[in-house]
């Protein structure tokens, strides 16, 4: 719900290379002026509105592929390249990068809002596959966080800055540079969907198939409102029900058997239809289905703009906590469809919203916000994967407490003394 | 090689809950008292030696299992838990811990260091499994990392304030609670053990399994020495020469696939000999020798006391290390056997020393030394996972660089204004 308190900055540069980059923050450091990164601007917690004023530091014009060790699992990006660009430069490596948010944002915007996307059930998220980050920091330092050139897999040398990077949107300083951990090319792929009587038995599905070891690359659940929207925008028939899409990566063999394991385990849960897809074709488009859901929802109401809550509680909690939504989106009367990366537990309510009605813009945001504080009470996170940009700013202090709270103020105190790198976000 | 310059401290107290450590912390920190906390002192870095005195907090008789939430894949651990007690204690939940340093230490003490072992190529290290902290600050202030009682997967909810604490060393707060994941105890196992001709060969195969995206578990590596000093301790009659020691985890089916590829792999890499084990106590007698690899390099020389080097690689890096570690090894007429955890890059020269010979003693330091800088020519750390402790700070230094080096230091001032938590360690 950050969109109404943007602000334009008062200037946007386009610098070359990390060199400009850090001559830029040396002179705003002298002159006190705020700095807000920018990578791809689909960021959806209003990470890149520029709240006091100050200058936008553009980074899409940095997109070189700087480094890549395919013997060593990683490669090295400017902050213009896109999970998209890197994974089509990558075709030929038989390697691939996993995190996958539905836009195609850059990648070192996801380090900065310590993205995920529907593979993280199975590769983890951006915490989990960033190796090293060169930082530009507010008085123009450059800062390597594991080193420079450094690529190692795991390391026990020191604080680990990397992980204090990743998440830390834009607010403790500029992302030049990312070295990201790659993962082999599944060699087969097979992909299913599954309609559920009830969401409990759809997560309950998700909860036996983790149990069980099969090693899902993505489960994704979409509830019923959500399926209509995507049988209308993507021209499909698929059942109107809470509904599982799994993604299995591995040899033939190995495949053949986690999909008779997920059948079997989402026949017990009372699944009525496990249907699955091995062409590339066919899978093409059930993932196309699933990566329109922010488009599809919004097309159930033209005109409507959408906002996309973010939770995620420990998965035990999720039955509870998808019902309630359902029910609190019912009483509110909200549209919204749901989509979620179950194997997680994070889900997204995406809500749309008439922006010209400030009474249904009011309840969209209580709804928000009581959906954030149920998640709390249920030992979940307020943002799985968005981050708290501007208008979580209260919920981070219930999240985390008192002391969690002054802590993080004690880092960014320390590491950006003048408050000048994207004030207001975060904190 | 930090033994010589240990010093006890002045005083050791056992609390008994968070409380009291609590109240512990404030009274040193009004005193100005250094604190240094004591898990099982298991760790290889002299991270407990009590450089400037002061009052050592041994954790030991906090050892309950707080919480098991086996839905949620999540226990909550006292600092007294060892990883042998976490999993003793799993047996009947169909769930397990994988991070298994090899000696029993306490789980807190190592998210503390960072630590992993023998399965962090399948399942990560301690970076990769800790959930939330529990801390007391140095004035005494309590923080939950990730907020009290979460347990979620993942969140991108403010700065990651639980992966600042792993690998801190006891150097920002005492850890008095750690919430893990878990993970399901796998189906079956099958250990597989191959000689090879050359450590090239062995380490060509490591990266071809990799490549090929086989889930191998367990991947380690022992050298012609270590496998000789196995041989003789554990009584067995494998041949002396570069060994890798697989173990797969998954289905039966599954299983038979990945053991036919490593075998086919192996074989193309010149591999002289695969036998592989499916049998409980044949596995346990193989994984014993493995893990019994640190005594039984002790006993090639007996009176003798060990030193473990620690550092870890960029994968393709790793044959020219480990065959120049061998020349200087025999350059400098140490006894060392090699032993690594091959597919994350990282392997030990453990270095038997004279503890009474002082030129030895120096020949030992000034080969570590060489060791780490060759590590952090070839992109890598100086370690893996043992730490920095005492011994490597200037290593730390060569590491991260002038600017790392300071922001580390100004994450401690901030964080440890009287600078008493563990002085002398990490920075
Ligand atoms: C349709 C749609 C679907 C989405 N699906 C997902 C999803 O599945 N999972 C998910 O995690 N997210 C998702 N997102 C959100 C968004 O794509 C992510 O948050 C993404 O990580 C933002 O990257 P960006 O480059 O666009 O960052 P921006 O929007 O440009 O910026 C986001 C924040 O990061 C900071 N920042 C950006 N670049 C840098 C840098 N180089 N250095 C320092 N700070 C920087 C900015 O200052 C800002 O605070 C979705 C968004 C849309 C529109
Ligand atoms: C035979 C042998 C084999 C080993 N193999 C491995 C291996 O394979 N992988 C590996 O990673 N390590 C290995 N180690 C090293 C050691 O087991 C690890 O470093 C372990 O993590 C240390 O845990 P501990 O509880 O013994 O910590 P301690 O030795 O008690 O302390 C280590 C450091 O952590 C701090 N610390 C301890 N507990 C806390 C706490 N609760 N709060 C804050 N700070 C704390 C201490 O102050 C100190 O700086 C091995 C050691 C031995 C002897």
């Amino acid at each position: 719900m950050a969109g109404s308190r943007c602000k334009p900055p008062d200037a946007v540069v386009w610098p070359q290379n990390a060199e400009q980059v850090s001559r830029l923050a040396a002179l705003c450091y002298g002159h006190g002026l705020p700095i807000i990164p920018f990578g791809t601007g689909t960021g959806l917690e209003g990470g890149v509105c520029a709240v006091q004023g100050g200058v936008c530091i553009n980074l899409t014009m940095m997109d070189r592929i700087l480094e890549l060790n395919p013997e060593d699992f990683s490669v090295v990006v400017e902050p213009g390249v896109t999970h998209r660009a890197l994974n089509t430069h990558l075709r030929a490596s038989g390697l691939w990068f996993p995190v996958d948010p539905g836009a195609d944002a850059s990648l070192c915007g996801m380090a900065a809002t310590r993205a995920s996307g529907t593979n993280a059930v199975r590769y983890g998220t951006m915490r989990d596959n960033v190796l090293n980050l060169e930082v530009v920091l507010p008085d123009g330092r450059l800062l390597h966080t594991a080193g420079q050139g450094r690529h190692f897999r795991k390391s026990a040398a020191g604080y680990n800055l990397t992980g204090l990077f990743v998440g830390s949107e834009g607010t403790l300083g500029l992302i030049t540079a990312a070295t990201l951990r790659l993962h082999p090319t599944p060699e087969a792929t097979v992909v299913a969907t599954c309609a559920f009587p009830t969401v409990q038995a759809a997560v309950d599905s998700t909860v036996h198939i983790l149990q069980a070891a099969v090693p899902v690359a993505r489960i994704e659940f979409l509830d019923d409102v959500m399926m209509d929207a995507c049988n209308k925008y993507s021209k499909l028939n698929y059942s109107v029900a809470p509904t599982l899409f799994f993604e299995f990566h591995g040899t033939k063999e190995a495949l053949a058997e986690q999909v008779q394991r997920a059948e079997e385990i989402t026949q017990n849960n009372g699944a009525f239809h496990f249907s699955w897809a091995k062409e590339a074709e066919e899978r093409r488009q059930l993932w196309a289905a699933r990566h329109n859901a922010w488009y599809s929802a919004l097309a159930l109401r033209p005109g409507s703009k959408g906002y996309s809550t973010d939770v995620c509680v420990p998965i035990s909690r999720l039955p509870e906590i998808l019902v309630q939504a359902k029910e609190d989106l019912k009483a509110s009367g909200i549209t919204g469809a749901i989509v979620g990366h179950v194997g997680d537990g994070n889900f997204h309510c995406i809500l749309l919203v008439d922006p010209e009605d400030p009474e249904e813009l009011h309840r969209v945001k209580v709804f928000a916000e009581q959906l954030g504080r149920r998640a709390l009470a249920l030992h979940g996170t307020c943002t799985g994967e968005h981050g708290i940009g501007l208008g979580k700013r209260h919920l981070l202090q219930e999240e985390v407490g008192a002391v969690g709270v002054q802590t993080m103020r004690q880092l960014k105190a320390v590491l950006d003394p003048k408050g000048l790198m994207n004030p207001g976000k975060v904190l």
